[in-house]
């Protein structure tokens, strides 16, 4: 089957995302994967734990996509319905599995709890179907096909599908699709969206595959490179001189490509290098130690930071002079300068990065526009600032800030600060 | 109509979705919104910008639902189709308000930019409808009833349909329910779930009207009370006793009834008592800043914080005592006791909080098990220190570690610490 022949629906069980209790990020983790294999997706459905309606939304389904992937209802419980009511749909007898019976009895025996007989329930798959194994759980996912239609039934907790989305579903689904789309994701941090559609606007429109377009990050530019080709290695070779293309135009604007965040460009950098920062943050109020310090392992190279909201805490602990403080006010170059090197200082880090700056609702009792900053980087070589608009969004301005400092570290530590 | 006998169909709008670019908020918000007045919601649906699927989606659910709201596909280009097909689906014919027309006009009069001809388009709306105005933006919503079927149109951008939600839709959707469902959000910190149902399970089971259930919160727990009365008054009366009968259970474990979160708690408390606070941070690496300074205002009641992440930063900028740090260790209650102590000193706080921790994934060098933690609070009545268990999982465990410290700032200023 060629990619563009799927037409792909998407259909959730769970009473809980009907209550508005969650929001349903698999059905955008799924769409998102389809996405990036050329695969469409024409419908998303929810309903919840309830035969007729499940048995109703399964119809519709059936009549209207050839690939069907069903979240939810999987687990052991009576109330578990998706897997029985969707298989009858389609026709799909179920069997034992003797090999996924055997691995809920291990899971139950690693753990020295006994298993529940009902257990045994997630091992009835449809026969001859393709088994996706539960990295995270105990509930296998797997597809079968009826006719014309290919049905996928994955687990519902975002943890246990996401793994098994990664690891089962898009092996299987590349396996069953002829041509393949691979994507490259370029971040670009420093220019805004149209600046990056205006320099690359002509060689955009030029491409045809590989395609070229630009997508929505916070505060930051994404561009995705996609090829369409018969296998990996070909869609490889296409994608390289556009992924250097940008590169040529955008030059050190380009962060990363393929890899995650600003920051963890820097902590892998830093790791590399063997070296340590710290951070004194006003207005981001301690964004950049909480964003650095979400990723595991960042011990190793974040030494500590500051939050200095008052004056009082950026004289006494970072020892900003009073006097820069009375004449410059706090957001000023001055200000940036003497907290970066304070932080420095005192946390005994390599590096340091500071932020201060009006996020707003209300600009500061110096009457400082809401949105001016100012962003300090201090190194053995010296501290550099730099002044940055970061508009009259408090969260987006947060974001931003903490963005740009990321983005110096990232800078000095390939050097191109 | 009795709300019990709305069945409702959320049918979202807008290839984004599809794209897997955005997660479904506005299915979420609507949902829970239904929810709270006790109207079920049985479907929701999505399909792009595609006017034959979007045709189908619509009848497919107006055969099944009595109330259907859409989202998205109300602006003024011509890729906007959701107003024109639905209305078309439910026979509503579009005429042109006249009310609705000036109200654009003016918005871009207001903006000194030149409005162009097919923003009309949006004024064009069901004869008889009533209308929802746009406080974020210029497509009005509206609702419309066709036979037994009531559908209600909302834009797409969240921001402008979560207002309109509040402000249109609620009034529209009590008025025309004979029932109102009235809830209480009672939030709980300190007691786990099961604990806290096995403390009421009596209690909630004897309950009819009004109900109690708890629902999932991160790290804490909530329970909502929710009355069916005929008129909100009644419904008030009817919660009152049921909100005083968890309190009479759970005492001081109730942090607040209808209010957000616990930092917000704590910034009214500590802008009414005109005190400020400080934080030492390790394991949790800045989320109590991050947390407390989402807020707008925050600047009034804290003073700063110090990410202390390696024991240099401890002891040279808090003033943790090196023989504190080679003795009992970073994870240890003197040293947490040491940081709640040096913050609040160099930070010039009236009060201050401190979390050490190991969030994992690994454990230090002490071998300190993953999951010990210590949070101290010190105020000029002295320090107190509290052991807590965070669980092996680290996103988890900072959540929960962060949001102990702002509970024990809760009760130093309720007086239950």
């Amino acid at each position: 089957m060629k990619a563009e022949n799927w037409k792909a629906e998407i259909l959730c069980v769970g009473t809980e995302l009907l209550l508005g209790d969650i929001v349903n990020t698999n059905a955008r983790e799924l769409s998102a994967a389809l996405r990036g294999m050329g695969i469409g997706v024409y419908w998303q459905s929810v309903v919840g734990d309830n035969p007729d309606r499940l048995r109703q939304a399964a119809r519709i389904a059936g009549e209207r996509a050839n690939l069907i992937i069903t979240t939810g209802g999987l687990g052991p419980t009576y109330d578990d319905l998706t897997k029985d009511i969707v298989c009858e749909v389609f026709g799909a007898k179920l069997v034992l599995h003797e090999e996924e019976a055997e691995k809920i009895r291990a899971f139950f025996a690693q753990k020295n709890r006994e298993m529940p007989e009902n257990n045994l329930r997630q091992a009835m798959l449809p026969e001859g179907c393709t088994v996706f194994s539960n990295g995270n759980g105990t509930a296998p996912g797997f597809a079968f096909t009826a006719g014309e239609t290919t049905v996928i039934q994955l687990p519902g907790p975002p943890r246990e599908m996401r793994l098994m989305l990664e690891t089962g579903v898009i092996p299987y689904l590349r396996g069953a699709t002829d041509e393949i789309l691979l994507s490259r994701d370029i971040r670009i941090f420093g220019l805004g969206e149209s600046s990056v559609e205006a320099k690359l606007h002509d060689y955009m429109e030029s491409l045809t595959n590989p395609t070229l377009a630009p997508y929505a990050g916070t505060a930051e530019v994404r561009l995705r490179a996609t090829a369409k080709a018969p296998d990996e290695a070909a869609a490889e070779r296409m994608l390289e001189p556009v992924v250097a293309k940008v590169r040529a135009e955008l030059g050190d604007l380009v962060y990363a490509v393929d890899e995650d965040k600003l920051e963890s460009v820097c902590l892998r950098l830093l790791k590399e290098k063997g070296l340590t920062f710290a951070a004194a943050e006003s207005c981001t109020g301690g964004l950049i130690a909480k964003r650095f310090t979400d990723q595991s392992g960042a011990s190793s190279a974040f030494m500590g930071g500051v939050v200095c909201y008052t004056n009082y805490v950026k004289h006494h602990v970072l020892g900003v002079p009073q006097e820069t403080l009375d004449e410059f006010g706090a957001v000023s170059a001055q200000t940036a300068k003497a907290m970066a090197e304070g932080v420095r200082r005192v946390c005994g880090s390599d590096l340091a990065v500071s932020v201060t700056g009006c996020a707003g609702p209300n600009s500061d009792e110096r009457g400082t526009p809401v949105g001016t900053g100012f962003v300090g980087f201090a190194s053995p070589e010296g501290t550099v600032v730099k002044p940055i608009q970061m508009g009259k969004d408090r969260e987006w301005a947060r974001v931003y800030a903490a963005s740009f400092a990321f983005d110096l570290i990232r800078r000095y530590l390939t050097g191109c600060l």
